[in-house]
């Protein structure tokens, strides 16, 4: 999956993102999907702050890495922005953040005995240990749960680590992608992850994917992943 | 948020309204919603006895504090209206109150063992005990469960106290809000907050939002209610 | 709710009764409903052979109340007729009959540990104790579980007794009420009764309406169908 | 249910299939049918590598029985399109084959202690032991799931065996059928078996059809898959 190559495509593309993930029920009217600047990866693009149905490109802003509004204007601003700006600052790899509060994500983030794991060939993404952030450990016990600026922002990087996923306590999820399309895909099969989970939880043991078997599962995937964004592209076309 | 200036607004606000809970899943061919009239606080407004989603500017009519019909009329009204009615008495601070079954909910007015509480930050206006009002204290074991008085409206307001939210037992739920907006948001959430802490419940022991938490996130998304109103709203545009 | 008066009004309403169970999710390709001939007491409407949500006033034909097509035709009728015959023959008091397989209360008719009981004012009508026909007692172990002939409706209808409800183990439920209105009010709260009742079951120790209260609520409810029926109409209207 | 006589019809019926399964949430952008070629049974045919929702006459493609695509052309084709040619080949009576990552049927594959066994009579071909595949016996630890090349198919369809479908753990559900028409009819039917076994569980101990109930259910249910099909086709009708 090449890059997009330019600001105005890359504006188009993360309209549309937006709108694929509340047609796929990631996100209702809260949420935010961002995407590193193809031409100035010291940048990301994301919209100002509204509902992500309703993104158009241009309504799509461009933020440094510390989560500053470049360019100037007076538009209203996601206030945790700063998800977006600390992980791209932390993660090179990084090129696509989604973050929502998906109805089927948020049990496995309250819930401490009961750890988010690949279920299916789907979810091979989430291998390894999926870290539950507990913005307890750093806001105290009286915070809104929000990240409302850098420093809590380098602290949920810093969770995330080398992962996929990041859980946030009673707040919902984070996921990065090396591609829009890569981020969009995760956070999509994530939801479908955790729903499988919940009821397989309910009917016995489960059987996870070995690490193995997760890691193949995420390569072969992502090969796949052109398949679902071009349907899902034409399921949300304007 | 500023209140509505005019009847006509706030009819035609109110009438959205209605549409939005029946598109947001917590009412069906039942339930209703009022709000005070911003041009008469010793008023309420609120449809004549129809299905939410049907609802016109036309049919919204006005009461009084003790539930009746002002300026006459045959229209047939709605017999649970004293809900509206004793919560707007009591609670000068309410300017909007929901009354729905939404399915999500009526398990926790119906389970004595489980109850709602705040599971993410969607959900802080569910801080405190919310209560769950039990009419056999009040009509005995015969009832048909409805507030068909404005003697049971005011129990029921006793029951809700100072708090957003009120479970009534093999009923369903009155949400209250300083705003129409709020009252829908909290609506809403009320639903969404249910479905996640069902579902964790069935996951492990649950880690619930602090009563601190709770109160800094209800003030954080009073805060962002525009916007999902703002899109409810288009989702519904006639 | 008066009778509708003429046989063609009858095919129409009976019509737009298929395409609400369809719509309201109640019955899927499968399932049927029929209504007493208003016109003659000794014969009932009911679709030939085809989806519930196709059905046109010129898919109707009339039976006796033994299951006979009248009138003659070379129609493919359905085989479970026999459902809806026995019925009619034996209550005097029920005018139409609604069998589905709706997808949440078939576990109720097959896990003997779990009784269908009122949970909430809308299932009032679930009052007494809900029969569950077991087809071994009458087909033997190896039946294909279908009312296939008069002789199996008789013993459903005996197994319905007086109530307004017949759940079928391995099957689905017959709803039955005086009126069609008040049969497709039936069937759609059954199915949102189940659902409720799963999902409480799931939480703890269910507090179930008295039987007072479920006959009270059943009065209530009876009073407002016809704001239900209205708006389930104007969601199907060719 | 006699079979397509012309290639150029099964390929419009194929077309239709795929858009049934979407419509019907068995499948989403993956998850693939094909359907033996009624001019020549030594082929299969199946559409190319692309979301099933999209699929039109002109997509589909012929394969044969070992998976090798006919008449040349540099179409990207599925990759575990050895699932239907292996069972081809094994199962002269199958002339359907539906791939799926069905939501509900998932956690049956994952949960040893949990069988998917017939709950209703809709669910009759679920008869026997349905086989649950570990693709660990043949591919060890660190395969992706995936059946991707002929070797691995045989051994799926080896664990086939006579029956209608095979779980596949951690990945989904293969479901065949002597025809297109029943192979899509019981790909719908096994989730919503899924779905009614998983909730009655949760409910308590469950009575499932006898053997002899089940394959009697299934003999009815096979002469009723028409007006299944022609209704799901006029839903997705272009």
């Amino acid at each position: 999956m090449t890059q997009t190559p330019t600001v105005d495509a890359a504006r188009k593309d993360l309209a549309a993102a937006n709108r694929i993930l509340f047609n796929q029920n990631v996100v209702d009217a809260f949420g935010h999907v961002s995407m590193r600047n193809p031409t100035d990866l010291s940048e990301f693009l994301l919209s100002r702050n509204m509902a992500p149905a309703t993104v158009t490109p241009g309504d799509v802003l461009a933020f440094d890495l510390q989560g500053n509004l470049l360019g100037g204007g007076a538009q209203k601003v996601y206030m945790e922005r700063f998800i977006h700006a600390a992980i791209y600052a932390a993660r090179p790899d990084v090129h696509s953040v989604v973050h929502s509060h998906a109805s089927a994500v948020v049990p496995f983030t309250i819930v401490k005995s009961a750890r988010l794991r690949p279920v299916c060939h789907m979810g091979g993404f989430l291998s390894g240990i999926i870290p539950n952030f507990e913005i307890r450990d750093y806001a105290g016990m009286g915070s809104d749960l929000l990240i409302r600026d850098f420093n809590l922002g380098q602290h949920l990087a810093d969770a995330l680590g080398k992962n996929a996923v990041v859980l946030m306590r009673g707040h919902g999820a984070t996921v990065t992608g090396s591609s829009l399309q890569q981020a969009i895909f995760r956070a999509v099969y994530t939801q479908n992850n955790a729903q499988i989970q919940s009821a397989a939880m309910a009917l016995g043991e489960v059987t996870y994917l070995s690490d193995e078997e997760a890691l193949a599962a995420d390569v072969a995937n992502t090969g796949q992943i052109a398949r679902a964004w071009d349907f899902w592209l034409s399921q949300v076309a304007p």
